[in-house]
């Protein structure tokens, strides 16, 4: 008989149909692009070196030498050159008759990962994965100055089914004028479990997941890597700090490295595991200026796009899970990822 | 400059993209695929008369003459094979540590809308299709009886890409032992326009499209169709009820006929015009018992897929629009869906 779980933060319900079961492996046979299709350079994309003109303005770029907007770069952040929302302007709040409008002021950028165009993330080292990760704490900084943003995510889409228009490694960041509702919910829900227990649903989380152990894929002294016990969908990945943090954007440098140590070591296991399926990851943090305050623990949600919500997960927000996560953590933990997966670099990035 | 929308019921936010904007037409050069690919019957189809054994035994069926579980039926109920809720056993509710679970029991059903394999819905006509809606109704006051049960949804998925796995044209119904957080949502937010305006926030909703007019599709008696003004993805079409009403098992023969032609209209212009798009469609109705007393408007939401969600989306809850509502609702009012578009029917439903 499938099983429910309740979700102790959202509160949302999920399906495990276990009648339904399709076994970790059936997921492999997919057909997913393998980077290695691609050059390392295109003379052509946008985020390529040497193609900086292409791009607006840089706002942030890691380099050792050399002017801004020019090569020589290993982390570079631009505004999108199509952002949902728009840098400029002041927040006008209009009503239209019952509806309520907001001109569409927000910041949205991308963070060019590497310059190899046909690298994956997890296949950059430890120390330029950290140096991505430092990127987006520089930008959400600067950004969070800015009074009239109230949020700012962090994402990243890798392949066409998971909504990549371009090839070329990247992430993305988009500063909202609104508190999101889906972060208003979960924090809610964090506040609900406060009340009730006086303690952080998060950190209970991790408690229980390192005591039970069966759903935990990776740990190092700082984070976990796990299938969460109410996964929405096969193979979904949450990192979490141990330690209980309202924001990622108050991370020390020792924990950012360690952050993208199980980053880079999640993702090639799925990236291995379930050859280079298209995934979206976002980073779940309190909002601007209650990174401190706010009852929230944040953490960094990947999700392997490997089956399609239909009419019932739109119409409910129940979602189906075919693949229980305690089978999928099994699959990832057993996973030989070691060097030898992994090709050698012709270049390093720095 | 984009523009932020936010929804009257649900308080979520849309991004009207129009910087990114799409022309409706541009989604008409999508693949998709014909129903007239296929045969009018397949032997192999669970689904086609004369193939009954190949189904649970029916729940329900309209037929002229013959026994259960054989042809001359038009429409036909049965319990889906792989049910993703199944009927038997109480409901246990049970802790493990610090999540909560329940089995999975519920109803899991699937309503032939037609012998004929390579039809599609709104190529039925106006009665066959007011029968399907009136199978609803059945198996809706049927399962109603059953104390389990909280929520029953009505749900459609048409096309692969919309989570479809079967050609033969088909809906669903699940009964769930929940009340889903998404109508949960809902009918907050309901609750929350009653209480300050002290009318429903639907019913305001119908009066001012039908004054502005330029999100309108459709209207009859009793319906319009409607792009909504938070439309989330392009081309959504709401089909409501102008008189206030929680639940829509409440509607009269009469009010079934016409919501059948609605249905049949708006679903023929998507048709047409964005010729055979995967879509979902879903019933948004008051929870069971509550039909009466909810505050709650029911209506019918039809999501062409036609974009891709990611990590914004998912993120954030908050829905980046490429193509305006008022744009939409203007080329499908244009699209000419006279008889002529129509393949004759080569066998009458009845």
């Amino acid at each position: 008989m499938p099983e429910l779980r309740k979700d102790p933060i959202t509160q949302e319900w999920v399906i495990m149909a276990v009648e339904r079961a399709r076994r970790p492996s059936d997921f492999v046979l997919l057909e997913n692009t393998s980077p290695d299709a691609h050059p390392e350079w295109s003379e052509d994309c946008p985020f390529c070196p040497g193609n900086e003109a292409k791009t607006p303005p840089e706002v942030l770029a890691y380099r050792k030498m050399g002017s801004p907007n020019s090569p020589n770069w290993w982390v570079r952040v631009v505004p999108n050159r199509y952002p949902a929302l728009a840098i400029e302007g002041g927040l006008r709040k209009v009503g239209r008759g019952l509806y309520d409008t907001m001109n569409g002021v927000g910041a949205h950028e991308v963070v060019i990962e590497t310059p190899l165009h046909n690298k994956t993330l997890p296949r950059l080292d430890e120390s330029a994965i950290a140096d991505v990760i430092w990127s987006w704490r520089d930008r959400y900084l600067d950004l969070r100055k800015d009074r009239r943003f109230q949020y700012i995510l962090i994402f990243r889409n890798q392949g066409e089914l998971a909504g990549a228009s371009l090839v070329h490694p990247h992430c993305q960041l988009v500063a909202t004028p609104v508190v999101p509702l889906e972060v208003v919910h979960e924090m809610q829900g964090f506040r609900v479990y406060q009340d009730f227990h006086d303690r952080c649903a998060m950190c209970d989380i991790v408690m229980q997941e390192l005591d039970e152990g069966e759903r935990v894929v990776l740990e190092n002294e700082h984070f976990i890597a796990v299938e969460p016990f109410v996964s929405k969908y096969p193979f979904e990945t949450m990192i979490v700090p141990k330690v209980h943090r309202g924001g990622f954007v108050d991370m020390s440098r020792e924990e950012v490295e360690q952050c993208a140590s199980i980053l880079k070591g999640a993702l090639l296991k799925l990236e291995v595991c379930l050859r280079n399926p298209p995934y979206n990851f976002n980073l779940h943090t309190a909002p601007c200026g209650q990174e401190q305050t706010a009852t929230f623990h944040w953490h960094l949600d990947i999700v392997p796009r490997l089956t399609t919500a239909a009419g019932f997960e739109m119409g409910t927000g129940i979602y189906i899970n075919v693949t229980a996560p305690e089978d999928a953590a099994a699959f990832l933990r057993a996973a030989d990822v070691s060097v030898r997966d992994v090709p050698k670099l012709d270049f390093a990035p720095r």
